[in-house]
């Protein structure tokens, strides 16, 4: 029996997310399925966590266990070889049997990616969100900035009606406090009029970057008052921050396993 | 009556080429939707010339008269509300009468990208063609430089057995001559294991760029003899020519007016 650590990168543009789904494109249905063409087993992918639809990820890690013994080369270029070109393993490293994608990471960082310009490329659209009103740089930094630390996020979590399809409230499942640290959180500006925003933490809560995005957005645009995150988060409410950022801008940047070696 | 000239950039992955195609996802049958939206008019705006399914444009050029009279920067702003993001409208010019995006081009220059590297990104996947076969650059820069000139380019058209559903030879419709002239033909390496070739010429028969790349491949791989470009050129057969490159790495760079202000 060996547990697998795979590293993969997905345009998600395609894809209904990371979970699999009956009869629909998810990247977990995917590598769970070249895994079973490959060895003939069929082990459930675990992902550190789901991406939503047309999410894009750098890095995201994902964790199963085999009882075919396979050099960790040949499994990955025999994946790499059967999936999809939109979705690519980076490594594949054979880990500790108490290696789990989901359970053993500590921090994990998400990048958001705005395009600023008059008119967005073709090229760049499905990777980022084309916003053009006048925004307030310095309110958006010190909104970014206010997020650091312990927090109840439960205001930036995705509410029930932003569920379609599922219950849980959060892509880590366990523990069911909706209360989160973040490490870093800034925005910065990169040529070709785009702005990054990249945030890194101990677990997001569902929908939890994109909203937060929502709501730098629209307090840098005036639609909040200045500085009104702290109020934000201690309003314990959905109803209190921004709208939900599109999908398409969103990248799972990497996965950290500070317990594991690299 | 007013004659625009409209320049256009696609990612062509998702669409059945440039032409208006009954059924099918089109950029010409996009753009006339679009026109017609807008403006109750039914052009059918012509093309420099086609592009195949998933060859991409940097700047396409389309030319179509509208009776209503419109400010340039309305229709292109009308345009890109109405168009899906993967076409943008760059710019919209209104023309002489006389102005015809294919009959008034004087060159046109393609550029087709190849990775070399082991990985190809899924985010590179859709805009260029992996090629990990070792190749010969002095090879591949002397095939280049062999078909700079006016020669008899029939080698590198498409033959009848690939065209599935068209029996034109050329994209450009006139003359019928298989006669071209290439002003410059070159290959650059870009960091990220990217080979870029760029031609540029006075016009270019169906398949012509993707078949001097399959060619040139074959040439700088060893799988044809070097230095054999002039010797395939002169055999005025499809089958002394390498394969047809993968339409993924192709893009439709610009066209020129030279009897044309800018």
């Amino acid at each position: 029996m060996a547990n697998w650590k795979l590293t993969l990168a997905y345009d998600g543009t395609n894809f209904h997310g990371w979970q699999v789904q009956p009869g629909l494109e998810t990247v977990q249905g995917h590598l769970q399925s070249a895994i079973q063409r490959i060895c003939g087993e069929n082990p459930l992918p675990q992902g550190s966590g789901r991406t939503d639809a047309g999410v894009h990820a750098l890095a995201q890690v994902a964790s199963f266990s085999l009882t075919a013994p396979l050099p960790a080369s040949n499994l990955q270029r025999a994946l790499n070889r059967t999936l999809p070109a939109a979705i690519r393993v980076l490594s594949a490293v054979p880990m500790p049997d108490d290696f789990h994608a989901r359970h053993s990471a500590t921090a994990k960082t998400y990048e958001y990616r705005i395009f600023r310009g008059d008119l967005c490329s073709p090229f760049l659209a499905p990777y980022a969100h084309a916003c053009r009103w006048p925004l307030d740089l310095d309110l958006l930094h010190q909104a970014a900035h206010d997020v650091v630390g312990e927090h109840d996020f439960v205001s930036l979590a995705a509410s029930d009606s932003d569920l379609v399809t599922r219950a849980a409230l959060q892509d880590d499942s366990e523990p069911r406090s909706t209360i989160r640290t973040i490490f870093s959180s800034s925005w910065t500006s990169q040529p070709g009029d785009i702005l990054i925003y990249r945030v890194r933490g101990n677990g997001f809560l569902h929908h939890m970057v994109r909203n937060l995005v929502g709501t730098m957005l629209e307090i840098a645009r005036g639609q909040s008052p200045p500085g009104s995150m702290p109020t934000i988060l201690q309003a314990s409410s959905r109803s209190a921050a921004g709208p939900t950022a599109p999908a398409r801008g969103l990248f799972l940047h990497s996965v950290e396993y500070a317990n594991f070696p690299d």
